[in-house]
């Protein structure tokens, strides 16, 4: 942590800025300058208060020189976690593929799309039981029924189940159907279910919010790990930007970014990114080129009568092509598919 | 809702649309044009399902005619709603004010901002017993404790009180002790969370998202008005873009746009909407200026010793100053004060 | 300027950077801490070469401590600069109201418009004559033509007249014609055109880019103060955001931002801020009541017929109803219009 | 175009629009519905004024049906356009990778950088003579001295070179010294700079405004392509968004989206668009990976000295690396490099 007093700081504002600075069990280094007082605050490891000093009169602003976060980082963490999913690890060398429909509409919707993910090559099924929805009038999703039907389709293909979890009172229940625990963009900060689910037996994976900037997501994080939870996969979904042709701007930057800054598995979701089908197999490549662990993708036997997401959702056969061309990105970056 | 057909959409492609327009219950009018098919699908006033259609072959895009709200809107309910909470009126000729700390962080410390903000004219007291923080290293606020202390507050000042909540099996708790509840910004679109206060016997204040759009903002009301809940009251507190000088970008905009879109009460956060407490009276007077019902502002006596945003409060002689202004401001714009 | 070493930084590339800040003739302050060593550069007041320092090895990253720009600042000047145009004068008490089409269209339209600009309270007259549109088949402006006509429009009312200029070699025709430059939101760091207003012997009125920051709006005034024209007058004129509603956002924490950081006058431009024009007068009162100095504001006779922004545009009669609302905002917070 | 009139529109202001219309030589066509009645335009090819319309009694909003950009569109003009310069071909099966400083600093510096530029796989060279820089007080760049420069650098290494033009008075300049006029992310939308390169006997690469969507890019096209030079490459270089760990936020999804749009080639900045060399090698191969035809990639020999942007730029070994990947990349989808 820096200090930086103001221009016309007197003597006294600055004894007292120090004087609280090493209250706090920290050390004041001082260093006077023609135009403004600095202090460099040395210390303990520990979160420091920054907004109490700023509050102190003569204080003009701090800026903080350590990353808030500790268990996320690299830093602090240097190996790659791996989050092993039954036969399945997240982090390692493979590309893991996670695949299905935005929501679980019947039972034959589900299982007959996780029986054509599966033959095209998918390592783990998704599917929404329960719907966050921007309006109250769309459909909100199957509740425990989907639940049902999503273990049903883990019992036919084998795959593990991803599927969402919206209150912290359904935490339980729906660790008691699926193998990874999914917080989506809209419940990033909802910081009830992140304690809940940090307290969970059951993988994570945890969307980054559509406007949530990656230094939350990894304060998010930190929420899961400090609860004790280390099984944290994170995801890459695009954020909201001023661009209205696609739905949202998948930020490629943040795949390596990511990769640089924590230990945990980062994957991409191309459709929620992108929106449209047209551009998940280009963006999904990228995606694995930039470096990322996986990917999250829509795919709907019918995307025409899908009850969500039909427009952003590949057929199996698309999906099929994608993983195709994928296999040869992930060579060439030294990975498997 | 308008269907506008691909450029080489085939006649069988047009005749499945509007086969499918029909079976909805609507009626397609299809226009021929040289570049391209659309088709008008008139209807039934219920929110049709653009995305089953958008999936079509032969289909470039759909676009809808009407806002997806009803119930929120000013078109279904021309007179503007009047939000009643003991003798206050929100909604009304009279701009209410609002103000208390960020945080109740002691019994002293509240009561006694209480007391402050009621002598420099506070119509409500504002204080987080549950507070969502970044960082799971913050202070998270007093919980009950907090909400006891409030409701002491409220004993000896005669302010009613308004308090987050930010967990749906919480609501009844806080319901107990506050007289409004309020929903965070990172909580706009926690649906599980819209649907419970929602059912609640008791005013609630919606904050809108710092991701969120105007239009999904009035679809997060719709959400409250649907299960039940018409004691509504919006809250523009800034907007997450790109510039960094001040922590959010309170739209101004927002507010009379509101006011025409719907008929519910408007109030306005200066406080989060700026970050720093010096922007906080010119902003504040904009807002009345501009058509707001009302005010929310963070009041300390000792901002620089407060747990959380202590950079954004006003000192109570400061809020006292800016009641002064903010009447003759409300004046000017035929509002009393 | 702070300089963070990398936590693995080695006391000889210290020894560079510290070798290196001295070389540029300043001082270096080393501060040793548990996790990072920092060095305060202590310095000369000139703009310092972050950029170099940051690329050494063991380097994190640098911080400034100071404002980028020095002409502009407030700290530089306290004084508020008052822009006299012959007897208008901005920046003073007394708000400045610019009114007029987007375009000069025709000389009846621009004469009939100033007419009725002037009498419904109007200082100072705008029309664009040269227009910068997004797409090569609209309406262009008339050129030099529409400059004529303004001048004309001056001449039958007395009122000084602003125009956009968009090249740097076309400064000498405009300042022929018009009383003050402006440089519109497209070129605010276009920064041939800065330099050339900033050696004209003309006022300047400078845009905010839609897509920048306050600092690089000052780092812009920069350019033309540096030049040598410190008859600098700024807008605001609404950022880019997320939000679709409205055009733009109008930035009004900016307002009351911009009067502390600079000592240069601030006039807001609400039509393009809100782009509708059932926005415009809650918008402009909310920036007189914010501390603005003055409006730009499209008035248009007959804003059907309008070639550009005509749903932007004020009848007369509108904007006069806003010139009387406005005379009581401004009273209401201590200013005359 | 479609109008949708007002709920409470009279028939009478009906037959007003519709009549307008009509006079534009357009047909409409009417659709009457239980909330609202709807105007499909139906007409001429030509750009339709709906600002106009928009502004007619009883008109609530008027949507476009057909992109807003002609020339540039790959409906307009389904085959890729190759651009030859010399013998390179951007747009075509080979990757084309661009490769130099941010500015030219001095002979030796440029030169050497050349040299190990296209020993390391470069096909053309950039370097900026004439640099936009956010302040007045950095360095602007050498000017025609830079311009000798670069072409001593073409003249030794045989390789063509990019740099950018300011201002439409330097285009005769620019063009006899460079091979490719580059339009920097600033001027995207000088109008008058866009139509003196687009009269220019010289190839453009047209670099988006990093707050300019995707549409807004393939106007600017437009400008260039309807003055008559059709030998024009787009760049996308990010943009701006929230983020702040990054310069920008690369938009990964516009590669493919463009590719869709248009028939023009595309090339990725890594350097400006992540602002971190250590993310510049997996951005680069993710630009590939989504379809991009080539890259422009800052490379210095000494970045710690370069005198901008030395912190985004590789050394030439670390641009050797990525080119030995990036060739695996673009063959793993079918492209050379």
């Amino acid at each position: 942590m820096i200090v930086i007093m103001k221009k016309d700081a007197t003597p006294s504002q600055l004894t007292n800025v120090v004087a609280c600075i090493e209250q706090m069990g920290c050390q004041a280094h001082v260093s006077r300058g023609e135009e403004r007082t600095l202090i460099g605050v040395i210390g303990n490891g520990r979160p420091f208060d920054h907004e109490k000093i700023e509050q102190m009169d003569g204080v003009e602003k701090t800026m903080p020189v350590l990353r808030p976060f500790k268990r996320a980082s690299r830093e602090f963490h240097p190996q790659n976690t791996l989050v092993t999913i039954g036969d399945v690890v997240v982090g390692g060398n493979e590309i893991v593929l996670i695949a299905g429909p935005c929501a679980v509409e019947s039972r034959d919707q589900m299982l007959g799309i996780a029986e054509a993910a599966k033959e095209q090559g998918a390592h783990m099924l998704r599917g929404g039981a329960f719907k966050p929805r921007t309006s109250p009038y769309s459909f909100q999703g199957l509740g425990e029924e989907g639940l049902r039907i999503l273990a049903e389709a883990r019992e036919k293909t084998g795959l593990p189940v991803v599927t969402e979890v919206m209150q912290p009172e359904l935490v339980p229940l729906v660790t008691s159907y699926a193998d990874v625990l999914q917080i989506g963009a809209r419940n990033m900060q909802n910081f009830a279910l992140l304690h809940a689910v940090g307290k969970a037996q059951c993988p994570v994976l945890l969307k980054r919010g559509m406007m949530s900037t990656v230094e939350e997501l990894l304060m998010a994080a930190e929420y899961i790990l400090s609860h004790g939870n280390s099984r944290l996969i994170l995801c890459e979904r695009g954020i909201r930007t001023f661009e209205t042709y696609t739905r949202n701007t998948l930020d490629i930057n943040a795949v390596p970014l990511l990769k640089q800054l924590t230990h945990l598995p980062v994957v991409v979701d191309p459709s929620h990114g992108t929106g449209k089908w047209e551009l998940v197999q280009p963006v999904s490549l990228a995606a694995i080129a930039a470096g990322a662990d996986g990917l999250i993708v829509e795919v709907h036997t019918h995307p025409d009568q899908a009850l969500s997401d039909g427009g952003q959702s590949l057929k199996p056969e698309t999906f099929g092509n994608l993983v195709a061309s994928l296999r040869r990105v992930a060579q060439a970056v030294g990975r498997t598919a």
